[in-house]
């Protein structure tokens, strides 16, 4: 599917092939084109007919079960491998390509190398209904681990203790953490990518931000709970959030530009809010749409990605995002309740 | 102390700084010279003075906490943040940096782009007495969760139950996975990358392939046990294979090419051996030096790898990996009991 979309842009393109190359990177092209990451690995798209995959020898099993046409490689055979597949133009992809693999691509081939980035990220911006079938699913997941979450709290004594437990009911369901999971109590709340300490879990505000990859497909929900009992100051704050949260999710509409969303959040929450507004989420965690000040991205139909307004002081941090596909209107994908918990 | 070794070779190749752009990709050369894993992170190394890191705003406190000079900067301001930086000459590596970021520069600077991937390669090679300090604890951290995880075998049900027990441990004492765990049960042992599954554990060998990151440092050991009772002729095979690995850790010289052990390896085990003898460890779990059959590197004092021989069949598979010291002999980090164990 994903590559048949492909095939078109290089068929209008007037390009004979497209060649990705995975060097020490992994490129998120590839798992998005064949659903695979193998260590080492080329893919070739031509035009027309059949796309072949290049891999390690002992990779070649585990390839052929997800893409079946799969051969073994070394890097030092590699452009012999592909010469067959190379013609005279040649798609590729700056923004993931190396200064090296691109020149060993010159080296070793005639054909004009073009860039395709910008087709691919409009490509894996714009979800099939296979990809939002997926994405709804892993949201349906988080939603149940968040439920889990809560139940068992009384049970953690450390900000690790709860995010290990979101983690392994994870991979339970056959998913693996879409990022590392962020527990962040008291004064670390104020810290956006806090990362889970062993210390005990500390009174106020607690920032829980995690998600799944569910068969490829990320999900990235985050809820902010109390642990004791919230100040009427703090209380408001986060009322205030959750508000223009949800007042952002129902004014999301196609054809608008994603910047003045984050300006509207922005101009409402001031200083405090000191990350972006959201962002694509698919095979990655964070893909195109930018959701910032300085994207110029504008919103389409069958776009899937997080609103996350927060706020951040140096004694606490409070945000609440999710996952949002947008068609005619705005719909969440992930339901777990935003009234403010008090554990 | 990382960047006092690269601001020599600026030094020597007359560069006036060295650039790293992180974009879409980690790169990891930043983790390696300063020791963090922003978001979206420029680096700038002047080839005398401080270096620089610029970075989102609100990642701007956690940078600070592990480097000094960390300043907030966004994607579009870059250029002009850099700007007093830039000389005449600028390092760059070609390993690393996308065609995208490599224009960008080109866009932005006059100024020379040479590429010192091959310096860097080098420099990351050789461990300092420090780095060979945080390694040697991070292996016998992964010895320790070794005996755990034996003396907690018979409470698991399936791979992923294993796999679970493992990472949490690590979590526990400060560390993550340096790389998904393996746990490879029955048939599936014979697939050297498997990802566990939540089917039963399966009679037969099973191969447990995992390591820690600890301090930004990563471990691998690869450990084959036995559930059940081997044939006579399994014996044997797993005593082959460990057997070939003691000797060729005992033959292990500064000196000699890393290839000639790979062959050696090869010699002894033929076709069923699918994968590279080893690789080095360090910020990442695979970095120089390759030992492999297209290797070129040279075998070196403070040199740390692994050396991981193999034997895959369609019904099972066995391998035994330890991290390796190399000095005037080579010194095993990783000190699990290679005897076969039968639970």
């Amino acid at each position: 599917m994903h590559l048949t979309r492909l095939q078109e842009v290089l068929q209008r393109r007037k390009l004979d092939a497209a060649v990705f190359l995975q060097s020490s990177h992994d490129d998120p092209n590839i798992r998005y084109l064949i659903g695979i990451d193998t260590e080492f690995c080329a893919l070739v798209i031509p035009a027309r007919g059949a796309a072949h995959v290049f891999t390690a020898g002992f990779e070649v099993p585990r390839a052929r079960k997800v893409f079946r046409s799969a051969h073994a490689t070394t890097q030092a055979s590699l452009s012999k491998d592909l010469q067959p597949y190379i013609g005279k133009r040649t798609a590729v992809c700056f923004d993931t390509l190396t200064v090296s693999s691109h020149a060993f691509l010159k080296k070793h081939f005639k054909t004009t190398l073009t860039d395709i980035s910008s087709e691919l990220r409009s490509l894996r911006m714009i979800k099939t209904n296979e990809e939002i079938r997926v994405i709804r699913a892993a949201c349906r997941i988080t939603d149940e681990l968040f439920t889990l979450l809560l139940r068992a709290w009384k049970t953690f004594r450390t900000e690790v203790d709860a995010a290990l437990f979101l983690e392994s009911e994870m991979r339970r369901r056959g998913c693996e953490p879409s990022f590392p999971t962020i527990i962040a109590s008291g004064k670390n709340s104020g810290i956006p990518h806090h990362h889970p300490t062993t210390q005990r879990l500390r009174k106020g505000f607690c920032v829980i931000d995690f998600g799944v990859r569910y068969k490829g497909y990320c999900s990235d929900m985050t809820r902010t709970i109390y642990l004791g009992t919230p100040s009427k100051a703090e209380a408001h704050m986060y009322e205030h959030v959750a508000m223009i949260q949800k007042e952002i999710i129902h004014s999301l509409r196609p054809g608008k530009p994603a910047r003045q969303y984050y300006e509207r959040a922005h101009g409402a929450l001031g200083k405090a809010f000191t990350h972006g507004l959201g962002h694509g989420i698919g095979v990655q965690v964070h893909e195109a749409p930018n959701i910032n000040g300085t994207s110029k991205d504008v919103f389409q139909e069958k776009m899937v990605f997080t609103i996350e307004p927060g706020v951040y002081t140096p004694q606490y941090g409070i945000r609440i995002e999710d996952d949002i596909l947008l068609m005619a209107k705005a719909e969440e994908l992930t339901r777990s309740s935003k009234r403010l918990i008090r554990l």
